[in-house]
C-alpha cells in the first residue's frame, strides 16, 4: 500500500550558460519529482523532465493524480488497468488525451511506483523488468489501440525468446556495456570554437558517435557539422538534431545539403506529430543518401499510438523513447515491443535532469529481454547535472556501465532539492 | 494595448445527473474563462472548456502565459507571430507541444483577444472575420509544419473568391441559419426509454439529424440504435459517437453490425491521434456501406498538423474542429482553409460550456467566406448551460442563427461567475 506522496518543483538555472538550447528550446532544466512512502518504509522516486517554466503545472498535476495512488497498492498500479486510472481519469483525461502535463504527470508518479517495486525487490530496474515472468510484464501493457500493430500472442514470443537467453546476454552486457553517443558537443548557443574544442575532447575520451543540433540558418548548420565531422574523422558517426524547426519539403532541401557530412541520423527533422511528414522525409533520404541517413525521433512523441504509426509508415528507423514524457514503464514496455516487432532499433532520449539515469535501465532491459542485439543501439549521454542523483549513471570510454543499485536511479540528493527547489530555494532567491 | 488579464475557474456540477457522459468522459463542465481589459477599457473573454477536474492547470496555465500577453497588443496577438510566443514559448512548449493544457490555455486567451478586437470593430465575431482583408487574414495563420499541404497562395485564392461572393452568401446566411444537429438524445449515462422520449422530443422540434453515443457493449449500441433511428425515420440523419474507445480492428467489426441503422457518420472510432487507423476506418466503411458512412473526428485533435494529415490521408470526410482546445482563432483559421483546399466539410465539435456560443461564428465565417456551401455542413447543438451567457445561441426549428452582437459570444453572466466559481462559490460550498 502506498501512503504518502510528496511533489517537489526543482529547477536548474541551465538558460543563462546556453546549455541545452536548440533551435526551439531554452530551458532551465527542471524535474517534477515525486516522492512516494510505502506502509513498510520503503520509498520511491520518480520525476518528469520540464524545460523550467511551467514545471508549477506538471507539479499541480501529480496533485490532481495522487488520489489514484495514495491509498492504492504498488501491484494494482504496475498494471494497464492501474495506470489507467491516472491516464484516463474520466475528467482528467480531457486535458491530453494521454498527450502533455497529464501524461507527463503520471509518468512521474507511475514511474515512482516502479522504482519503489524495484526497491522492495532489491533490483535494479533493468534486472526487475529482465527478470519478471512474461506474464506479469504483459499485465503492465495496455494493447488498446496498438492491437492492429502488435499482439498480446506476439509480445509474449518477444519475451519469451529474451528469458531463455537471459543470462548469456546479461554476461555481455556485463562486460561490455551499452555503446553511447554524446550531445554535449554541439549546441545551437556555442560559438564555433567551443564546438571544436568540445568535439576534440570528446574524441579525446573515447567518443566515437556525437550529436549537433541544426535548425539555424541553414549555411552555419553547415559550417558547424563540417567543422564537428572534420575532428571527428570519416568513420565516427555524426547525428543531426532539427528538434522539429522544418516544414517537411524545407527538411529535405536542407537535408540535400547536409548529406555532404554523411550524418548517420536525422532526428526530428520536421514537427513531431507529423507522422505522414516523417515518411516522405526518410523515402527523400533513402535517394539523397542511399539509404544510409535515418529519420530518428520520438523525444517528445506523445504515446504509443504515435509510435506505432510511426512504425507502421516506416517513418523512422531508429526510435528514440523518453522515460517520463509518456505515462510511465508501463507505456514504455509497450513501445519497445512494437520497436522489437518492427525490427526498428531504440535509442533513447536522454540529458535534461535524470534522463540518462532513467533510460540507461530501459536499453538494457531492451538488450536483456527483447533483441539481444547492439547493432544500431546508442543511449543518449549528456554530461550535466549528474551530481545531483544518488545513484548517478556510470559511462566509461562511451560506453554505459550496468547499474547495481536497487531502484530506477532518479532518487535526488536531499540537499539538491533543497537547494533548487523553485521558488524558494537558495539558488532561486534573489 | 491589453493591460489586465483575469482568470477564473468555473465549473457546473453536470457529472451527477449522466448529461455529458459518453464512453470515455463524466465530466462537471468547466471554463478556464479568461477576461482582458484593454487600455481603451473594452473588455474582451475567452475560454477553453475541461471536464471538471484539472480545470485548475489550465487556470494555472494561463497564468504561466500571461507576461506574454499583458503590455502586448491585440494587433500584435492576432498574428501568428504573436500567438507563437504562447504557443511556442522557449520554456512551456516543452510541457505540449502544441498540445493539452498549454495549448487550451492559449486557446482561451487568444480566443479573448479576437473578442476584444471583434469588440472594438462593433462586430460579431464571423463578420470580423469575413470582411477582414485577405491579407490580415493570411497574417493570423501559421503556415509552418502545413505548407506542404496549403500553400499561401492556395489560401489567397479561397479567401479572396469569398470576398468577392460575400453579399450574396450573407443573404443566404442570415435567410436560412445554419443546419444544426442534436447530441441531446443519446448519451450513455440515459436508460432507453429516456432516449426514446428524447429523440420523440427532438423530431416534434424539427430535428432532422440526430447524433447517440455507442462504445458500450455493442449489443446496447445496435439495441439504442434502433430505438433512434425507428423514432426519426429512414429520413433523418443519425450519427455516432464512440469517443474512442475501439481499436481499430474493432471498431470495422462494430461498424459492420451498426451499419444497418445507416449511419450519416462514424464518429471518433479509435483512438484522436491515430491517422492511420481512421484512414483503414474510412475504407473498411467504403466497403460496409458503399461509401455512405463517413468517419468524423477531430474535437481532441490537437493541431493543424494532425488535422493535415487526416486530411493528406483521406482518413476523414467530415473535419470536427473544436474552437478551444487548440491554440485559438489563428490555428483554427489554418484547420478550415486546409479543409476546404481538400473539400472537406467541417461540422464543428460543440456542447460543453460556451462552445455551441463559439463555434456559431467560425461556421458562419467558413460558409461565408471559404465555402459558401451548407452542403453536408452541421454544427452540433446541445440545450445545455446557454443561460450562462449574456449573448447565448439562438437555434430555431434546427437551425443557428445569424448572431448580430459585437463579439465572440462566450462572455459569462458575472452572476454565473459567482456562483459557480471553484471551489468558493455557493454552488460548491458544501
Amino acid at each position: 500500500m502506498i501512503t504518502g506522496l510528496t511533489v517537489h518543483d526543482v529547477r536548474f538555472p541551465t538558460a543563462a550558460a546556453g546549455d541545452g538550447s536548440d533551435a526551439i528550446n531554452r530551458g532551465d532544466y527542471s524535474a517534477t519529482y515525486v516522492e512516494l512512502t510505502g506502509d513498510d518504509g520503503v520509498t520511491g522516486s520518480g520525476l518528469t523532465f520540464t524545460n523550467g517554466r511551467g514545471n508549477e503545472l506538471t507539479c499541480a498535476a501529480v496533485r490532481a493524480l495522487e488520489h489514484h495512488v495514495v491509498g492504492h497498492t504498488v501491484e494494482e498500479l504496475c498494471t494497464f488497468e492501474g495506470a489507467r486510472t491516472l491516464t484516463a481519469d474520466v475528467q482528467l483525461r480531457w486535458l491530453g488525451p494521454e498527450k502533455g502535463v497529464i501524461a507527463m504527470a503520471a509518468g512521474a508518479i507511475l514511474n515512482a511506483v516502479w522504482d519503489l517495486r524495484a526497491r522492495r525487490a532489491g533490483k535494479p530496474m533493468w534486472q526487475l523488468l529482465a527478470e519478471l515472468p512474461t506474464a506479469d510484464l504483459l499485465a503492465a501493457v495496455d494493447f488498446r489501440h496498438i492491437s492492429d500493430a502488435l499482439s498480446r500472442d506476439e509480445a509474449a514470443a518477444i519475451l519469451d525468446k529474451g528469458l531463455a537467453e537471459y543470462e548469456e546476454r546479461l554476461a555481455h552486457a556485463r562486460d561490455a556495456g551499452l555503446p553511447s553517443y554524446t550531445t554535449s558537443v554541439g549546441w545551437l548557443g556555442y560559438p564555433d570554437d567551443k564546438v571544436r574544442d568540445l568535439t576534440r575532447r570528446a574524441v579525446a575520451d573515447g567518443w566515437t558517435a556525437v550529436k549537433m543540433k541544426v535548425g539555424g540558418a541553414i549555411d552555419d548548420d553547415v559550417r558547424r557539422a563540417r567543422i564537428i565531422r572534420a575532428e571527428i574523422g570519416p568513420d565516427a558517426l555524426l547525428m543531426l538534431d532539427a528538434n522539429q524547426v522544418w516544414d517537411v519539403d524545407e527538411a529535405i532541401a536542407n537535408l540535400g545539403r547536409l548529406a555532404e557530412v554523411d550524418p548517420y541520423w536525422m532526428e526530428e527533422p520536421t514537427h513531431a506529430d507529423d507522422v505522414l511528414g516523417h515518411a516522405r522525409i526518410q523515402q527523400a533520404l533513402d535517394t539523397i543518401t542511399g539509404g544510409r541517413c535515418r529519420v530518428a525521433t520520438g523525444e517528445v512523441a506523445a504515446n504509443r499510438v504515435i509510435f506505432k504509426q510511426l512504425l507502421q509508415a516506416d517513418a523512422i528507423r531508429v526510435m528514440q523513447i523518453d522515460a517520463c514524457r509518456i505515462a510511465g514503464v508501463g507505456e514504455v514496455l509497450a513501445e519497445l515491443l512494437m520497436a522489437a516487432k518492427f525490427g526498428v532499433p531504440v535509442c533513447p532520449h536522454a540529458g535534461g535532469v535524470g534522463l540518462c539515469e532513467y533510460v540507461q535501465h530501459l536499453a538494457f532491459f531492451d538488450y536483456l529481454r527483447l533483441t539481444g542485439s547492439m547493432e544500431g543501439r546508442m543511449v543518449e549521454y549528456v554530461d550535466h547535472l549528474h551530481e545531483h542523483f544518488t545513484d548517478p549513471v556510470t559511462v566509461e570510454h562511451g560506453r554505459y556501465r550496468l547499474p547495481s543499485r536497487p531502484g530506477y536511479s532518479v532518487e535526488l540528493r536531499p540537499e539538491s532539492i533543497a537547494e533548487f527547489s523553485f521558488p524558494d530555494g537558495p539558488a532561486w532567491r534573489g
